[in-house]
């Protein structure tokens, strides 16, 4: 199968195919990042981007990758308890940040395929004196979504524990409601869901979070919330950010805009749905492939796939056909491989790349 | 004057102007952060890039802005207390950061236009227990250039005491001696003399910084030097990295490569002397203009000029000629203003650029 569209077979969970159209928005001339010119920039993207996030709290924009948004969520929004809720790589990456910055750290971790449940969240808290709880929203690694609503509600019971999450996999491909959900940190980065290239992350702190960033000693400077809030009130960002990056995100802002979001993640839940009903066929048909995630829990942007028989080496069969998707990540590199069915792909295009997958998978059993 | 090469007259001391040729190496397909191809990318730019720091220690590459490298440098290179040098407003922020991190920071403050000399850094290090230094090599608000040489010279002195330096400025522009001046750690950025877009920074520490490091507490991961060189041993990056911004490193260190790192810092050095030469002759006329900085520590990458008159006005005025420049900084912003003569621009450039200013001056004062 042939296509135009470059990035169509460009399936890695992040970074994800940029369209040819918003790769070209990168083409143009600098901008002082002090000027007019970038405030006006900026106030389409400060304008537009919380929507993203379902919040009517300001999205800070920092140039940089999204471990350095998941370091300044525990810098500026625990203080030394963290409860860590890990259901995969980067779940356990946040933990990590937290006993990097000196915060005692306790996990609850989940089996491969599953995310921490909200009873076990409350049992948690009820027995431990924690000031924060760290969660993923989309696990990259393992394709889970977690119910991040129930973790709301659990820890709003709780005076002055605070949500931190992770939703580099979620923002622009599924709903993030973090006013609703009760999240007071949220944080994501631009190269998965919203399809731009690597280079800007995003933050956005509930006015509880800011309250208590304000009152936390040695938060640094560069990821700094307080700071970033301070430039956001003059319309500029507190480093000089990514320009190019930022020139995509403007276009990318207004096509999704143009798509709706209700659309979009609609979108998302038929690729993420065509993915299901392959694998269930193709298991049928004795192929050695399953999905790793629990039925009730499959994300609609990521699917870990588990392989019966050398994933390494189906992930270089597909590429032989000029697909490339994610091999498995840590512990589960041998076993499994990921789709990213997200930013701005299609059915059609998902659909090309399991045909590809049905292929390549028939030549690692033969 | 027109000109074809865009960016022409953008003469903001960063982010500078970027040739189009360069530009359109960002728009290049996303690929994998972890793949073949992102590794041989990278080891062309691991090979190249210290040859413009001056050292055979490895450079490590990061999405982000400089003020996180500053901040790695802080966090990664001192323990307890930072003598910091402060020549305008990096040198400032730089000491800023060391508070936020918990150092008890002193600070040896130049007047402006000048550096703090060698013998206020012995008599500092001769009274006081530091174990870091924080020194900035070209000052962009201020226009100096400081005798790195000099103060590695006096640090070596003392034992156990580290020289950290923000070479954001001089990288590309200036030679960078980081082994022979005795650096301990030398951060910089892309969007200076580099002459590419925001969003890489860079950073490289001698052995006995990286001795340090892995002994300090709570550095951090996002900013760790340590895990940077982890990665660095794999050929790869810590976090996914600004891959547009790193096509363009690609290409604009093989275009350095063949310009010549003695001739390309000579064009600085003619570009400095243009802008020189046009001043003592401009106030020779009787027009309001002077430069900041001492004779003997004029930066060949930017120039901070004094105004007689309205500073702000001047820019404007400028502006309206299709000249792009710096306004003055912090304190200095209604006094003075910034030429960044640095990255791919050309002595013709400046001198269209300077013709612009004598006429723009010729209003102000009109």
């Amino acid at each position: 199968m042939r296509t135009d569209r470059v990035g169509a077979r460009f399936f890695v969970p992040g970074p994800t195919a940029v369209r040819p159209a918003i790769l070209r928005e990168m083409v143009r001339p600098m901008i002082a990042h002090r000027s007019a010119e970038m405030r006006e920039l900026l106030a389409r993207v400060y304008v537009t981007l919380p929507s993203l996030f379902g919040t009517r709290r300001p999205v800070y924009v920092a140039s940089g990758a999204a471990t350095g948004m998941m370091e300044s969520a525990i810098r500026c929004g625990s203080r030394e308890r963290v409860l860590a809720l890990v259901s995969g790589a980067f779940g356990e990456r946040f933990a990590r940040i937290a006993e990097s910055c000196e915060r005692s750290v306790t996990r609850l971790v989940a089996p491969a395929g599953k995310t921490v449940s909200a009873e076990a969240l409350a049992d948690a808290l009820e027995h431990g004196a924690y000031d924060a709880v760290t969660a993923v929203h989309v696990e990259t690694t393992t394709g889970v979504i977690a119910d991040i609503g129930a973790y709301g509600r659990v820890v709003a019971a709780h005076d002055d524990v605070m949500l931190l999450v992770d939703a580099v996999s979620s923002v622009g491909g599924v709903e993030v409601a973090m006013d609703g959900a009760g999240m007071d940190v949220v944080l994501s980065a631009s190269q998965k869901a919203l399809a731009l290239p690597p280079g800007l992350s995003f933050i956005a702190c509930s006015e509880r979070a800011m309250a208590r960033a304000v009152t936390l000693p040695y938060r640094g400077v560069y990821l700094d919330v307080v700071r970033m809030d301070e430039y956001w009130r003059q319309g500029e960002t507190a480093g000089t950010p990514a320009i190019p990056q930022l020139y995509a995100l403007d276009a990318q802002l207004a096509a999704i805009g143009r798509e709706g979001l209700v659309t979009r993640y609609a979108r998302h839940a038929a690729m993420a749905g065509a993915v299901h009903e392959w694998v269930s066929e193709a298991a049928r048909r004795g192929r050695g492939v399953g999905i790793l995630a629990s039925e009730e829990l499959r994300a609609p942007t990521v699917t870990c796939l588990t392989i019966k028989g050398d994933a390494v080496r189906l992930v270089h069969l597909l590429r032989a056909r000029g697909f490339e998707i994610g091999a498995g990540y840590g512990a589960l590199a041998a076993s499994t491989m990921r789709i990213g069915h997200m930013g701005d792909h299609t059915v059609r295009e998902v659909r090309a790349l399991l045909g590809a997958l049905d292929y390549a998978l028939g030549e690692l059993e033969a």
